[in-house]
């Protein structure tokens, strides 16, 4: 762990109790909360693939999508965030004002989920801009939410609204944290996984996972108006772009009916301020299906973002 | 966190009592150690940069430093190895190849320093390799070694020999874990850093959080075999490569004289199978000296690898 990026952090950030030893010495020391699980994720962003610095691409935006995206994965485990590291390849020439964008974006988003940034390691390089971030979250022993537990009978529910998120949501990323610990203190989840690399790709990564089959009632699924704009640009149906887009970074849940009734229900009023859509069924089987308005089914192939590379 | 890394991680580990849900998941559960702090540190290595592979440097190379460079850290902080999670920005062309050799060195260290693999990120692209690892540790309350305890009167100590470390010691790092967790149990440390970029410089560092001045014995300071073989090459002196090249990832260590000595005494048995050295003292004031043998001082300027980049 170097010393600049970690200066900075010191410098800027309060005092945090969670800190027995702050960043700026080889590592930081946290005080874990007493009787939780730790929970660990990590993501890394590469210029290029991921993003495209520019005008509609700051460097802060990076910082804040960077963080963003680690916290959906401890939403998706239904986990309290406390910690993140960052390592960053910051380009050689105008690093600096790079690294104190991201650091703004990092800051920001940190300080809205009460996260500790507890260090990090600054590279200089003549390479794209990297960006690599773990996150440290709590949850109580067993509580974790997992991607495996979906049952036959059980609804399938989404937050929020999907698809064209490249319209800008893909980096104005607002991780579900707050509305995960709400529903699950609440509710009975069987399973969870967060849209991040599309709706069909990440429900089969759950139902495979589970060992059962979903139904995908299509008229159900809720479209977000970036996915018709979208359409509108490039000729497909909004449906397809909700279907396949990714990097919605909504939560994909599993629970029994009358819990998922219930969830929609509790939905519109602070902290669950958002939508809450029941889009299918959980039976057995394995794949994914979908189904019409009247009734008819097909196979529904997977589609998504994959992360693939040639052997 | 993607699934592809991971797979491969679940497939191939032993099962951990640690680990609660297993990486396979957006995150891994992991069950932190009773009564003890976490340790965190990340670091990042950059082909090209940190590396260049070819036949002198295999993606098991990589994937060993990767992780040792973080156990170093650890060792740092007198912390006990726990987990490790790794993101990686693959070449898109041979990429698997190259994924699979870094998990070999991955899996070979964390075996042996009894570490969990909790998870990674893996992603493919048409940039240089680009590995970043967050290490996991814990220590006992108030217990982590810091770098800002030195006090005067303390002696300098440092584990092995310094110098050369590129002729081949820079990728087959050894962290002294197992020797920090010996010296820790035993032997009332005041400060500790490890030796990354350069030992005056890491030595800097220490000084100037402990708001001291180190005085170094150049006679006293053991040299590597490589560096006198570099020496030889580049026209330098061995001292010179022992001071400043860096990349030896020993241990600096600040103690009270007679636990300095008692530590010397105790070197050369397993755990502590490695010469213990003292180089120094430190004294009231501020940056290093150095001292010849006849006694005579001059200021020592630190030298090593900064990271730096323009603003």
């Amino acid at each position: 762990m170097e010393t600049d990026f970690v200066a900075w952090l010191v410098s800027r950030l309060p005092a945090d109790p969670r800190l027995e030893v702050p960043p700026g010495d080889d590592a930081a020391v946290l005080r874990p909360p007493a009787m939780r699980r730790t929970v660990i994720t990590v993501d890394m962003l590469m210029e290029g693939t991921d993003f495209i610095l520019g005008p509609e691409c700051s460097p802060e935006a990076i910082g804040h999508k960077a963080l963003a995206v680690s916290l959906s994965d401890l939403a998706a485990m239904a986990a309290r965030p406390e910690a993140a590291v960052v390592a960053v390849a910051l380009p050689r020439h105008g690093g600096d004002a790079v690294g104190r964008g991201i650091q703004a974006g990092l800051e920001s988003l940190a300080a809205d989920h009460h996260v500790v940034l507890a260090g990090g390691d600054t590279n200089a390089w003549d390479g794209p801009l990297v960006i690599s971030t773990t996150a440290l979250g709590s949850v109580a022993p067993g509580a974790a939410w997992r991607r495996d537990g979906a049952r036959p009978g059980d609804l399938l529910v989404v937050t929020g609204a999907l698809g064209g998120s490249l319209l800008g949501r893909h980096l104005a990323v607002r991780p579900r944290v707050r509305e995960a610990l709400f529903i699950a203190e609440r509710f009975p989840v069987h399973a969870a996984i967060d849209c991040s690399d599309g709706l069909t790709l990440d429900l089969a990564r759950m139902m495979a996972a589970s060992g059962v089959r979903g139904v995908v009632r299509l008229a159900e699924v809720p479209i977000h108006p970036d996915a018709v704009r979208r359409a509108a640009r490039d000729g497909g149906t909004p449906l397809d772009h909700a279907l396949g887009d990714g990097e919605d970074f909504e939560l994909i849940l599993a629970l029994p009916p009358e819990a998922a009734h219930q969830l929609m229900a509790a939905a519109g009023t602070p902290p669950l301020d958002l939508a809450i859509t029941v889009i299918g069924t959980v039976e057995e089987g394995a794949g994914l299906m979908a189904e019409t308005a009247d009734g008819s089914r097909s196979t529904l192939a997977p589609r998504g973002y994959i992360h693939d590379f040639d052997a």
